[in-house]
């Protein structure tokens, strides 16, 4: 079976995607490759393009790449793919306390997955959107969630990703959604051959 | 004279460094470049040390880039070097905003300059680094300022760099500090020759 190597130093993401994908008749096996990519700044999306690019000009054989962000709307989509560096420094007790001062908790988790399939180097995007709202950290007695499933509540929803659990949250997240996108392109081109 | 160019698209920024470096016996004369440059995400130090080498690449003689960062010490210095985003999305008043819910507003404004002298692709990094807090925009009457100048009081003054106005501010800058220390390291390294 052909590979498609998942670029991440995340074992939880390639469990959640292999769950996706390994489901029908998927053709190719995703097999975790690590490798330390220098980020860009930008957009999600142009980040996962150039992420995707440089990653292939290394591996040079099909590849997907992902980038996750949190977007606060009273902040215009803030921190934004900066997320990472907020959790780090202030956890998801910080993450909800910036946003004290608007009373627009709204917020959206976006994941963009960027493919390239080895017959040219071009990037193809598949973006997953949930649109939630940011409460103060919530943890799952189970000690489910990362990053800022703690904080992100998706709308219609009670309770944040992190408390209503892995088979809730691996149905519904943005990166289950991008990644069933992924997933069903890759059936519909294999339909198509 | 020989040159170095002075990658950057911000007229405000030549002027203040034109100032700088064309006093006493300065060697070069600095010229601006401008030049669309992928920035990348990390630190301060890394960004600009990346950004140097990419643009000598691509323009293959003696060159300066310059990052600037302002840090919230509550945030464990973010914004950092996405303080241009958040600028961007919700403008000085803003950035006091998204402070409001901690009570330590002290931050510090940095820049670091990257230069490569042309006779190896070395990076020498010098670093301007200023402290201060986060206060209430002041927006000067004659219109000085621009960037986070409006919200950031340096220590020992009672007001903003906005508000203190190009004559004070261009002294005591965190640009203006390491401008100074590239401008004597040149002074240095041509008394040597």
């Amino acid at each position: 079976m052909s590979v498609i190597k998942f670029i991440t130093g995340a074992q939880h993401k390639i469990r959640e995607v292999e769950q996706i994908c390994s489901s029908e008749n998927f053709p190719f096996k995703i097999v975790a490759h690590k490798l330390d990519l220098d980020e860009y700044q930008g957009s999600t999306q142009d980040i996962t393009i150039k992420k995707c690019q440089l990653a292939y000009s290394i591996v040079k054989s099909p590849l997907i790449v992902e980038d996750t962000c949190l977007g606060y709307n009273a902040m215009k989509g803030l921190p934004g793919p900066y997320i990472k560096y907020f959790l780090e420094a202030i956890g998801p007790e910080g993450l909800y306390k910036m946003l004290t001062p608007w009373s627009d908790k709204s917020a959206f988790a976006l994941c963009t997955v960027g493919y390239i399939d080895g017959k040219s180097d071009k990037v193809h995007l598949f973006e997953g959107r949930v649109e939630g709202e940011i409460v103060p950290p919530v943890y799952s007695e189970k000690g489910f969630g990362f990053g800022f499933d703690h904080v992100f509540k998706p709308n219609g929803f009670d309770t944040t990703f992190s408390d209503l659990g892995p088979e809730i949250k691996h149905k519904i997240s943005h990166r289950s959604l991008a990644f069933q996108k992924f997933r069903d392109y890759i059936l519909s081109q294999n339909q198509d051959s």
